[in-house]
């Protein structure tokens, strides 16, 4: 996606301006040309600000076409490849393009039930979610009255356009749309950190499997090259950071009977604010450790 | 099985000592016919040692048919059901009375790789080990000279018959052939026992399956009401604990924003002293927590 | 002081009864003598409950009696020798008996603007408070109004009178008196209890001075021979535990650049809870150490 | 001090080269007059380099004299007020210019036993140590021989022209001669950084005096403004970091009966290498905390 910075925006002329943006609310570019007329903008937040209103003092027949226009989620649609290339994308990051027949009919059959009750499809901002939690959510906003669910509906539609502007527009300022998810191996036996130490990252479903996200080796500050998770939100999911220690402690000519007491020591944690901060550290000898969600 | 006291050992005739004893060294009686001269004994200690030195001081000869008289593990006699009945209840500890097709033949593989190179049968104490360990033991073992490996053989031999000794025989003294291994959950949330708190204690597989040994709940003093294992040794093995401290914190009232950072807490750990006292226990609050060898 | 029999006392005479249990009411015999008559006591607790009610059930005359014929604390009759035997050792046990001039002389204010207000001495149960926590509740119990004190007045002498028949009289029951205060020491370093572990245990002053009361060694087990407190109330005060790590890990051959990092680990803390268990662990290696309040 | 660039020092002449460096070494400008042959310097570590290999070139009568142009530590010169500004500021750093009449005594009759058994006076870098770190360095180096100890010395003139260098010039590199000392308090009991936490720093002494460095409140991080100690060596010495944890949990509502078991919590240890990152941290709940040396 070709970025454009606030300036030229703030510059451009409204067909260029619609161009840039129209593609921001999913098949709805007359929001970008309402939002033309509040220029200029000071930063990406107030452009933001600028769409949201827009949306917000729609009349509910145009808030209704906004919220039919968007694709359903692992839907017929996608199947056969005519989604927008945003939708493309995002229902992919969480391997909606990848579901088995199964997982694909309980969608189907959520999908149905949800539009049969609030006559438009189910939308979420996927960026936001693993897969379970995407099921969980479904499950619960079929609960919802349907006041209710088209506010949440379009808060997610805000959530959604916010990733897409961060994605376009370069200015002043950067939305609030990222978390960053890290680890820290502190080697309380030798007083330092520990370095080498193998470590992998795990999302873990709710049937048990878990699937191998990050392979990483930590450096001589302990820590991993790259936070495991930066840049976007981190999914609303359950995860789990194997280290594996006796290697480490082996290496280091700790002597220690086998089998040794710990070996891969995996700690398990969900993620709840997808724009947090998540510092995930272990301390530990060959004999203890700790955990704890810093900072 | 019928316990016996020392006492009533030491007053015994001949015939009645053997009837007793008869069947702590494998299709062995002569060891306890010989170790009832050395009457009386002081305690369960001396007895044992007795019949270790029978068969330390017993021909090369005469200890290789000891050796012989073992069954194979996982072997043919103990499909046809022939065994003896101490070795029926040693081998079905372990699992190896239910072994998968492909995990039988590999038994059968390194049996028969086994006697082709010691001319014995692979002799092992099986309650001190999981099935994982058998099988690296199994291995390792193949790879040593005779001379070590029936060295190897006979502390194995001795092990067993400590183990069948402790069974049968009450006295002054007891034999030191159980480990212990506990757990224990306090709140450094709210500062005392954390009550209520359900536990799964699991084997884990070298192929990375798990089977639940123990379900518990602690008690208001933050144990389970017993050991999670004891009277017995703990089988060398890789072990989960896993500890349901969502649920805990969510019933006594504390505020969390699912899903909960912490939720099923996995500790996991293993035995290296069958013997050894482990204490595993679990300081906890719904964001931080640290587990160690305790004692 | 000679103990006797809850048995004995429910078939001693009149007499011999309040002979037994004249003094655990201060200059009160009355008390044990009404108590008399509810015999027999299934237990020490139902004797201590008869005592008790003799007290509420008696006219706000007699209970004024009562409250007058306390000692006052730190008072010139102390001064002069003339306490109850139990009132000096209670007095002597927290050191009331070695006042600085400065100490005896606040002692002296707080007690006139007491006993002017209130027209009674100030009694507190000694054995449940450390000299700064006593000067604490001395301040703030001349805040109450008048009934709201001798509220609290008479709960103290029944704190007092408690303990002094926890020492005079043996019975199928206890009554909850005693409080526990106890440490342990793992080598989280090692994987094992931390012996030979030099500790103090100290009263920390509100001026900053500290008083040493214990000095112990762990033993194999990491722990001190006896809790550091038991048998008696904890007094409510502040305590510091030092742990001699820097040695212990230097005798154990466990090399560290001087200056150690850790040497004398200090662990301060209060106790709010006389009657409670409180323990008090140090995990530690050379680089690092948790504690926590345990049970 | 007036900064200067390597790059001016490389293309000044000799004159200006020894005004800017010639107190480096004390009272041997000589030494920045023979360096000056061998610019230009890439860094200033190869200026540093190049004023040691000067020094450690001379005949061992010049490296005597550099020896004795150095004053006695907290000797009658800096009574006087006669030493050169660097050696003001160095020995003052350490509270040598505020000894007690027996604290002078002790250095009085330290630095006579050195003279007269070494020839010349007492060397070391002051700011690399804490006075409690000076006396023992003192004392132990007494013990040594004469070559060792001309050695020992002639190091420590080099620790101590690298603090000069190091503020004097500027260039594309950095001597290695700054430490850090920091902290960082995380509530694990709400599994956020814990912000407006009273922590005092202070300086242990041998006589168990203490010295308030650093009076801070942690950040919306959990941080301090700044780092407790930063450029500039960390003294060897012991320090005790306090935390008003009470308070903190009082002031967020957590609900704690009086005394609290946690109030300031005081962690003690001490620092072996001044040019090393030291971080210490508290996780800490009502009930429980840990702290490590982190980096």
């Amino acid at each position: 996606m070709e970025r454009v910075t606030l300036d030229l925006l703030n510059t451009a002329n409204r067909g260029a301006f619609v161009a840039a943006l129209g593609a921001v609310m999913e098949h709805a570019p007359w929001v970008a040309e309402e939002a033309f007329g509040a220029r200029p903008f000071s930063g990406v937040a107030s452009l933001y600000q600028a769409m949201i209103d827009v949306v917000r003092n729609a009349s509910d027949e145009r808030q209704l076409v906004l919220l039919r226009g968007h694709p359903e989620l692992a839907g017929q649609v996608a199947r056969e490849g005519s989604l927008t290339a945003d939708s493309t994308a995002e229902q992919g990051s969480v391997g909606l393009d990848r579901l088995t027949e199964e997982e694909f009919a309980t969608f189907r059959r959520l999908n149905d039930s949800y539009r049969a009750k609030f006559g438009f499809p189910f939308i979420v901002c996927v960026r936001r979610h693993g897969k379970d939690s995407i099921l969980r959510q479904f499950s619960r906003r079929l609960e919802n009255n349907i006041s209710a669910e088209r506010e949440t509906a379009l808060s997610e539609i805000f959530h959604i356009a916010a990733l897409r502007l961060d994605q376009r527009v370069d200015g002043p300022d950067r939305l609030n749309v990222h978390g960053r998810l890290s680890t820290h191996v502190l080697d309380t036996h030798a007083g330092r950190p520990a370095a080498g130490v193998a470590i992998e990252f795990c999302e873990i479903m709710a049937n048990g499997t878990s699937l191998v996200l990050v392979r990483a080796k930590t450096d001589a500050d302990g820590r991993t090259e790259r936070p495991l998770i930066s840049r976007r939100p981190i999914p609303i999911a359950t995860y789990e950071l194997r280290f594996a220690v006796g290697d480490y402690f082996t290496e280091r000519a700790v002597r220690l009977a086998g089998p040794r007491f710990l070996d891969v020591v995996p700690v398990r944690f969900a993620v709840a604010e997808p724009e947090g901060h998540y510092h995930v550290p272990l301390l530990v000898t060959p004999w203890a450790y700790s955990t704890y969600r810093g900072s």
